[in-house]
């Protein structure tokens, strides 16, 4: 029962969750294209295996420890969706000798060292730079591309996977119809690519991932791979984006109600900075907050106030939450109050106590 | 070595910090004030060691669970600076029957029902909003502090300690003159109730805690107990604030390097969001970053380039440097990197791993 919650946790809405689940699943095999989905949002044994459920079985990770992880749920097909770490080279010779293991290049420069040291088979993929600019090839430049393809060649336990891409710009567009063409424009590129190297590369894929554009696309026509990760659970973010409804989001953080200061109509939760993260964002009143306030029933589903509340101020492990008149006379210390967070991704990884409905 | 760090990982310079944390207790001592530093900066049991070492007996945390882990290292005096989370009151209970515990209350309200569960002997302190306004009783109004005694009164288990504020309001301070104004403003405030409330609690006593006032006050005259605890690694908060200086900060985050783009002269490290944390300040040419680059030498200490460097952006795993060419030149794939942190209580709740020099 949700009344054991003592302190911040997780309460995650199975099944809104598996939905969402289904409801990707749906669009990449409708397009005959494959779910890779990002477990760096939930990073949770148990949610993995609602995904396995559904026939799931390749997963993208952003670390080598996560990876791990994954490995030692079963999970056979892992791709590190982040700069290969040659500091971490051991690891990942040792992780590609248990499970099929894709990697990552994004810089020209790091090809020549990584063929020095990789000694069992690993799928590479370069990842392009489509407008994030956060890294990545930049795909104007096809002569570096061709020279990190030619730098592994000699090293015979490297294939070349084909061509990825995280369209992270995609999380500052103001409306769907940016998003849209954030997706057009970064597919174009990669398909691009594919026509100039799939004469040497055959078997080339094309990855995409991120959860704002595979939300609002429905057609992933000629990408083989989808690796969208947040659409999980979702959250204020991609609500705001028009990515998902408020009913679709499948996790609220419950946080203790310590304080009350009904003179400036202000809650005071255990709930702060180090479970729900500084990510921010504008309330419609255009005042930054931290969180949207929803009370939980008795079976710890969440209900959204007619009158929307936000967390306004974040310490360590303060919330404030500012609330109406008639919401501060329901709520009593000691009370749980639901937090849906700003970014889902950076909660989850904070708290990792979960309280699956 | 510092070579084998092959992850995020906080570096620890053990000199640094023993000699912040002696600076503190001698300016406590010398005003005949007792320091119980605050221990959710560092969440260490061996930098909680360093502090025993120099004759610290009590410390302050600020969750029941941080209490547990430093009651299992031997610390036998424990405050929990938070507002009491009434949903953990029998882990409390438990505490109390371990150590000598304290715990808080900091809105009115709340003591009713405190007195109804408390079962073992709790030092209690009130919280007063000394103009924070994140909690705390407002001390103008000294008829809800009495309340509040009056209500706590029938629990003999309950011994009413003294009262706390912790000027958080000195991190936004614009310069040490403000930080010095809000140290004599909130020190008056809690001296006018100390006078009020003694003749009916002749032993209460007087609790101040923020690392800002603490580090530009020379004199603590009068506070019985000072609970700063950021002052043990610093930070550039501080640094900015005039709180320290950038040879006081004892703590840096190593990141491994593993994408270089010369092209636009960033480096993009492993060190992002969950490890940095999302506070962000302003470089001194007004934008926004969240740490400044420093280089390690073999021994793991740090030097400051001469041109100074800053994290533009993270993401969840993601930092991405911006660097001069001639500190590009010297950049390579692998190489492990150093960050200043922006508030080092956030980094280091985060990442756990600590190298210690």
């Amino acid at each position: 029962m949700i009344e054991k919650i003592t302190a911040p946790t997780l309460v995650v809405n199975q099944n809104k969750c598996r939905s969402n689940i289904r409801y990707m699943l749906r669009k990449t095999v409708k397009s005959n294209s494959r779910l890779r989905p990002h477990f760096k949002t939930h990073q949770s044994e148990v949610v993995g295996r609602w995904f396995r459920e559904e026939g799931v079985q390749g997963i993208t990770v952003s670390s080598v420890s996560m990876a791990w992880q994954f490995a030692h749920d079963g999970w056979k097909d892992i791709l590190i969706a982040f700069p290969v770490n040659l500091r971490e080279i051991d690891e990942i010779n040792h992780l590609a000798s248990r499970v099929k293991l894709g990697i990552t290049l994004s810089s020209p420069g790091v090809a020549p060292l990584l063929e020095a040291v990789i000694k069992k088979p690993v799928d590479l993929y370069l990842k392009i730079d489509v407008g994030s600019h956060r890294t990545g090839f930049d795909p104007s430049h096809t002569d570096w591309i061709r020279e990190t393809l030619d730098a592994i060649k000699p090293n015979t336990n490297i294939s070349f996977k084909g061509f990825m891409a995280h369209a992270g710009h995609s999380y500052q567009a103001k409306d769907p119809g940016e998003i849209r063409k954030i997706f057009s424009e970064g597919i174009q590129i990669l398909k691009l690519l594919e026509a100039i190297f799939s004469p040497d590369f055959p078997d080339l894929i094309v990855s995409w991932g991120d959860t704002p554009t595979c939300s609002l696309v429905d057609n992933f026509k000629g990408i083989h791979e989808i690796r969208a990760g947040n659409f999980v659970y979702y959250d204020l973010m991609q609500w705001q984006q028009g990515a998902c409804r408020l009913d679709d989001i499948a996790m609220t953080m419950a946080a203790p109600v310590v304080a009350l200061h009904p003179d400036r109509r202000e809650v005071v939760v255990y709930g702060g900075a180090v479970h729900l993260s500084k990510e921010s964002m504008l309330c419609p009143e255009g005042k930054p907050h931290y969180g949207m306030m929803v009370f939980y029933q008795p079976d710890g589903s969440w209900v959204f106030p007619e009158q929307q509340a936000w967390v306004r101020r974040v310490s360590q492990e303060h919330g404030i939450i500012g609330v109406t008149e008639a919401q501060m006379e329901k709520i009593k210390p000691g009370d749980l109050l639901g937090i849906v967070p700003v970014h889902a991704c950076l909660t989850a990884d904070l708290v990792r106590e979960l309280f699956i409905l």
